[in-house]
């Protein structure tokens, strides 16, 4: 596609300084722009850039003055970086949707199929399975009995979804995710061995839930496990059998949840962080990358740090005393020297 | 499946309080049934929803006094548990085992298959593979060649084992779990570029292996990678090249062992747990969430955490006055201080 | 494949201690070697392997000297070490590859394939996909819409390559890992829904890149995430979307690198370590298992240990008092209970 800046001053409503027939095919950051880009100019860190950038076209904010000469072409709008995201928008929807059914793909007859669906090859969509309207299944997924899916789902290549889970609206699931699997669960016996605890439940995933690529969220034991309306986990995340994860909530990569957690709404929880089984954790809490959470969580609105995770202000001031603990022990045992001499010359008086 | 309160009853050797002839279809907990659900209780904790629940029929054991009328229907056995238990094998049991070849596979003719089995569609099964009696195999599955599979295995959707490994009896390798990628090892050059080596050995999975979603278990450089009898690995593990896991170890999600490790039987190990390269861990060793084993463990029984892990009510004192370190540290300064007065006073004397 | 001693003899141009018509078809450690395999010695604390090892063939140095009788068959060479490499590279090589194109595959018309293509069934071409030459492409795989990938590139069973990546020369990508999945970009908007940023950019992977089993690369929101030539990542490993990984770095399982970093060519990072946003690496750092880095590292070379990471020796030194930090605190009642003393003492003479 191509736009002239004309056409995207018209479409964002704003007015062009330089050239309206310069023409755009992308877009790209405005420190790395290129002839045929478009970038925006929100954040005054940013500024120097727009007298040395190659984008062809900068959006800016309406108030924006130069201080230097500018060679590329801009357009004023009220907010530049809402209109670069209108643009984001409907660039990525502008790709033609795939639709149709490619072939070979596996699609049992009782599996119920809506309107303007994509199945691609070599997915296989089992018994009893149930699918909405507008569902992209990409090629090489695995849907399995009698599960259900809501409209507006997008299911990436070799997603898995084991029997009887239930997928709401417009949800996306990347590669590789894997939902439904069996819990961790077994019964230590008389012996050394043990013995599998069936998994009898199933995943429950709400409306407009994101799962990045290669994500596994395990089926309960009995009931469901749950991620609630708007969750977004990425990639790796792990989502052990019933455990509850709360509206909004949103949690970075290589992040695991243990066993029968419960996690609250419009939480944020960083990178490689764990959280212990059968913990409660408040809604709007804040945890940093890799920490460790061992225990309930009830002060909606903390922010966590460390292993185990501590109030934030208080790890940060531990931590940097543990980065001078050698300094520390050299004054302790100074400290203990002194007292020593101190004792010894008291005793001499 | 359908059952009355009377079949069930006679099938545990049971007796009923209530409606011999009340339907259920699957099982809940007691906090959390339904009317067509059939619930337990064990736990006396849990004693106050047994006057509340929804669930159509409870399993109590024999013993249990009401102390408030009950509306569910009762059914008395000797251990209540143990009853509940062995109808979820049952429940698990009964549903029907897929068997068959779906068209289209991809089988090749000299791939020895015994009886029994199910190969879903869009599998893969190479030259010169074997694989034993009552195998389930789902879709898109792919089985390298010369790989050897024994009886009562079932591979999940989407599970990869690489050319030359072996998998024994009653094995489970739930989905996107990849078996037999190369090791990591890469021999550094005159250059800063680095040259592959080659591997060429196997894994080895022994009987009665569970392996979790999306874990990763890579082939030796030479020789085998084992995973002993019972062991079991949760969702994301990674075992890497020559590393040895003993009968009945245990390993939560995430956890990771680098190669040449080998680990002693009937171990636990939490999640996010990280061991080094060439260590060697005792039998019966146990290591908590998210810790860093990074030399040999030779006691058996040992109890780790931390990370490096240390004896765990050790790591445990110092995390304690590690969360403290700020208030020592001021202590500190203040003995500082009242030692400098001290000394003063006593040269004043 | 069955070699006599003779014919490698011959191939490494060393010479026979033994029976020259012996027959190897494997190799094997000489510690755990058995007939038929080949073993080398080059470390001498191997050297009381030489006189029980079963291997039928043992690689040695010309200048090696037996203190007891053998009974295996020695190859006199140069360096016996690098002689066994070159053998296993021939090992490694003797696979007959595989070529062809099996069915059912799914090649979209418009997709260039090049000569000595390997193409696994199950596998999905995408419109406008070019692929170089000897590209090894097993089966179940996925490359989507204008992929572009060079010569001499190995994709194993169940990969996933998102639209418009480009794949270098001389990669290798294991199952299971997933390249140019959208990156982790929410916007939160005036309730506390999320709204999803598109995700528009790529993933460029450089020549002599390796990628490890069930790793996930994710596309950039706009421009590219770029692994850089010779960089080789383990299994599990996260790169987020605008990360940079410089030439020839190395980093080994379950580590992640969030969004927008740039990490410096010749590194090397050990397995689970963490790695924030919008962070800056030197070349040549090292980083331990586990660690966090949270922050630039500006100083080349630097290693580093710990979460937050800081100087390995600073970090050891600080760890081996955490330790004994309960120790230390009682030190430090201790001297707050004579200091106390002391003062009353003082006070009363």
């Amino acid at each position: 596609m191509e736009f002239t800046a004309q056409i995207i001053a018209n479409y964002l409503g704003g007015t062009i300084d330089g050239d309206p027939d310069v023409k755009v095919t992308t877009v790209a950051k405005i420190e790395e722009g290129f002839p045929g880009a478009l970038s925006f100019l929100a954040n005054p860190k940013y500024e120097p850039y727009i007298y040395t950038t190659k984008s062809s076209i900068v959006l800016v904010n309406d108030d924006f003055v130069a201080e230097q000469p500018i060679t590329t072409t801009l357009i004023r709008v009220k907010n530049a970086y809402e209109a670069f995201a209108s643009l984001l928008d409907l660039y990525a929807q502008s790709k033609q949707p795939k639709s149709g059914i490619e072939q070979p793909s596996y699609i049992h007859e009782s599996a119920k199929i809506g309107a303007d669906a994509y199945i691609g090859a070599f997915s296989y969509i089992a018994e009893g399975v149930s699918i909405g309207d507008n569902v992209k299944i990409y090629p090489q997924v695995y849907i399995g009995p009698n599960v259900k899916i809501g409209n507006n789902v997008t299911l990436y290549p070799g997603v898995v979804i084991y029997e009887e889970c239930i997928i709401g609206n417009s949800c996306m699931v990347h590669s590789g995710a894997i939902i439904g699997a069996d819990g961790f669960g077994f019964a230590s016996g008389a012996d050394t061995n043990y013995k599998k605890i069936p998994q009898i439940g199933n995943v429950i995933v709400e409306d407009y839930v994101e799962i990045g690529a290669n994500a596994t969220i395990d089926r309960a034991t009995m009931g469901s496990t749950i991620l609630r309306k708007g969750v977004k986990i990425d990639d790796h995340v792990h989502i052990a059998h019933n455990v509850e994860i709360g509206e909004n909530t949103v949690m970075a990569a290589q992040t695991g949840v243990a066993g029968s957690t419960k996690v609250g709404k419009n939480c944020m929880f960083g990178g490689q962080v764990g959280v212990s089984p059968h913990v409660k954790v408040a809604d709007e809490v804040k945890v940093g990358a890799q920490s460790g959470i061992s225990g309930d969580i009830r002060k909606p609105g903390t922010i966590l740090l460390g292993s185990p995770a501590i109030e934030i202000s208080k790890e940060r001031r531990s931590s940097a005393v543990y980065r001078n603990l050698p300094e520390l022990m050299k004054k302790v045992s100074e400290l203990e020297r002194t007292v020593q001499e101190l004792l010894q010359k008291l005793d001499n008086k």
